[in-house]
């Protein structure tokens, strides 16, 4: 232990005397045989200790400092052995800490899981202290606004695919609102929270973000008219190159950096053939710390019509954005990992689409079940179990109701009740004969059908149609 | 208000004079009529308070005397609000709250969802503090055994078709164990504690569950032999049948209708085509306190040859039971929900999963990705984007590189470490005669398919095999 405690000491001049080198600009020859001298030394003390140990303890610390102002909604949770834990607040943050902890620098990945929220809860708007978030993200040093456009590619089609109504995804970038403020003439101190001002804009007129900005936060009202010249237009890739004219705008370098990439942007989207579904917005700003890039959040329409009848909570359904530097907080060395990624409101959408359903009366199915094993006379229990499995076994989804003697009615109206297609029907004759009774629920139709060729006929009438087209 | 305090003290008086009633032994008659009094002064009282309010709360009480000894290891959650909150232990207990809360009486579902236990974590047996349960239950008052037959089916195809080796399921009966406690001479008050130490026979042999029995539980020597003489066997349908004529154990009625159903579920699991991995066994005992009847355990065998190889740490893998009264428990009226379920233990057979992968050092695929798009030439970044999107839309799962202009043989690497198994390269010789050109990675062999066919061969090549047999 004394020789380990020497080598150690040893280790810790020699990395000093590197550091003096450096600060005395010494040569890169002299510094890095000075380095390898070290690796040399450090070879010595054998592994790292506590490189093999696995550490699963993810404590408070780790969520604190990211979310800005909604931090007060992490749920934490005080361990009996008095180490300070909390619930995951989303699934971002702990994805650029898994990333760090493991050393990944280039990983694609969705994941759906819960995420809690110390919040008041809202059933009908479908907001929860505990609930799902489905993220998806692409993290990696690559070639610019590819990744991106694949965010918003995926976006819309999981959109698309949902059939929740006509949608728009608005598009900025968190450089673009940075350089508009600063040649706005607003102080770097309040570039947050007049961020905040402009992020409303969706919800109240210019003229109110305006007093707000004037009045509560203190900004000059020419401050405020400038930002709200801008602020207050939206379109497509022609104001990308408007404002790529800008004579003050075009100045601000990082400005011109953002609105470079959404030109860019704008090209992969058409290519992937989604730029009618974006809009460039100035107004949008969102709310969390992290982001450093492009930012994304689609909102649903709503028609005229719609409109008239029962409010369905129409706003934000998925959003997202660049996040270059969170990974790099996790890591020792603060080695950056540039990510990019969305947040589908799965929530939100489920109360959509259950409200649409309630609307339409229309009437889900629970369960996959395609045929219901059933039997018209009393004593045939065994029969019933005997083919049930015989079909669950070729891989069909089969049901019987759990009775020894159910009414052939009570059987049938289960069907209907449950959706369910098909009833494979066995008596005694059927048994003799070497066959099935297959009725149709929808049609009343019933066949006779040959035991052995029982599967085939209710794959037959219940795979979804065969497409290698 | 007075007028509803009145009505509310009126319907406390009814209800005591229906108590007395009862307790004088009054006929069902005059019983029926008060009720019917009381029911109607209740209905004036309006629609139950509270009754439309959802109430989300599951506070720390929900999970309090359902689990025994192993309560120890909930992790609590100490609300700043000043609540006692919980993280689940199981999905069981929740199932059998949420049940109980909306009034179901007849469900069948699954559940695959985290844990957590304040348990110390050890990772290379696949234990965790937070870990993923999979549990499926069947709920509702049906005829005997046919939902128990169904869960052990189901265990069975879940097992099977893991391929994790072979297996065995211990079956037991809460019933049974118990009358054969008091049968044998145990007390009542000890019937918790000698239980668990039956549950050791799976690992220590009875002379030590023995001397655990008489030395530290105080049990008389010859009642335990008497125990000794049950618990060590086991065997199938004609163990049940032998104990059934047991002169003692037949004469008691909880081990007897214990014993019966045993029996019916052998005949249904017979008629499953599972009996042959079934294995009645009378030293099973199962901790937790919610069973109420059959219990069952599935642990894998180990072959002789594996046993000398790396330990896979074999043993219980899925587990379940029935019990009949824990819906009960959370129902303000006791209403009971029978229900039999079963737990899978996904972590442990993840564990095994990649410890035998590993051993093989087969490479597991992560993703599915059916095709590389490519391109042998530089400045082909919009022919790529706008060929992936075509199969994207087309339902292919495609990737490229996040590259402008990558290098083929870093593209073609990329497959191989993916294991992608299609590469669909552009050049401009492809673009210019509207073909692509179609790479098999292990083949490396090339063709040239034209643009409109692409879809319809990667399908071709790439589909699992079309069945309808």
């Amino acid at each position: 232990m004394a020789e380990r405690a020497a080598l150690e000491e040893l280790v810790r001049l020699q990395g000093e005397h590197v550091r003096e080198l450096k600060q005395q600009k010494a040569s890169a020859e002299q510094i890095e045989e000075e380095v390898a001298k070290l690796l040399k030394l450090k070879a010595q003390l054998g592994p790292d200790e506590g490189k093999h140990k696995f550490v699963l303890k993810t404590p408070k610390e780790t969520l604190t400092g990211k979310y800005g102002e909604d931090s007060k909604l992490i749920y934490d949770l005080k361990d009996q052995g008095g180490e300070l834990l909390s619930l995951r607040y989303d699934l971002t943050v702990p994805f650029a800490r898994y990333l760090a902890m493991n050393k990944l620098t280039n990983i694609k990945r969705y994941h759906i899981a819960k995420v809690y929220r110390r919040d008041n809860p809202a059933m009908t708007r479908g907001r929860y202290r505990e609930f799902y978030q489905c993220d998806f993200d692409i993290a990696g040093q690559f070639d610019p606004m590819i990744p991106d456009a694949e965010c918003l590619k995926i976006m819309c089609e999981i959109l698309n695919s949902l059939q929740i109504g006509d949608f728009l995804v608005k598009v900025n970038d968190r450089r673009i609102l940075d350089g508009m403020f600063a040649i706005c003439g607003v102080p770097d101190s309040k570039f947050r929270t007049i961020c905040s001002s402009v992020d409303k804009l969706d919800k109240v007129p210019w003229e109110e973000v305006k007093n707000e900005m004037v009045g509560e936060k203190g900004l000059a009202p020419e401050v405020a008219d400038r930002i709200g010249d801008y602020v207050q237009q939206h379109g497509g890739v022609s104001l990308v190159e408007q404002l790529l004219q800008d004579p003050k705008l075009s100045q601000n370098k990082q400005a011109l950096e953002g609105l470079g990439d959404l030109k860019l942007l704008f090209e992969y989207l058409t290519l992937f053939g989604i730029a009618d579904k974006i809009s460039f917005d100035l107004s949008l700003a969102r709310g969390l710390d992290y982001y450093t890039g492009v930012i994304y959040e689609a909102v649903l329409l709503q028609t005229a019509a719609q409109a008239g009848e029962e409010p369905l909570g129409v706003g934000s359904v998925a959003a997202g954005g660049r996040y270059d530097g969170l990974v790099g907080m996790f890591d020792p060395k603060g080695r950056k990992v540039p990510c990019v990624g969305l947040s589908i409101g799965v929530e939100r959408i489920f109360s959509i689409v259950e409200q649409r359903l309630e609307a339409l009366e229309e009437k889900v199915r629970t369960t996959e079940t395609q045929v219901l094993v059933a039997s018209a006379q009393k004593k045939l229990l065994e029969e019933r179990l005997k083919l049930v499995s015989e079909l669950w076994d070729a891989g069909i989804k089969a049901e019987l109701l759990y009775k020894k003697n159910p009414k052939l009615l009570n059987q049938l109206q289960y069907c209907e009740e449950a959706g369910i297609p098909l009833v494979a029907i066995i008596g005694e004759q059927e048994l003799k004969d070497g066959v099935v009774k297959l009725r149709s629920v929808a049609s009343r139709e019933e066949v006779d059908v040959r035991r052995e060729d029982l599967v085939k006929e209710i794959k037959r009438r219940t795979s979804p149609p065969l497409c290698i087209c």
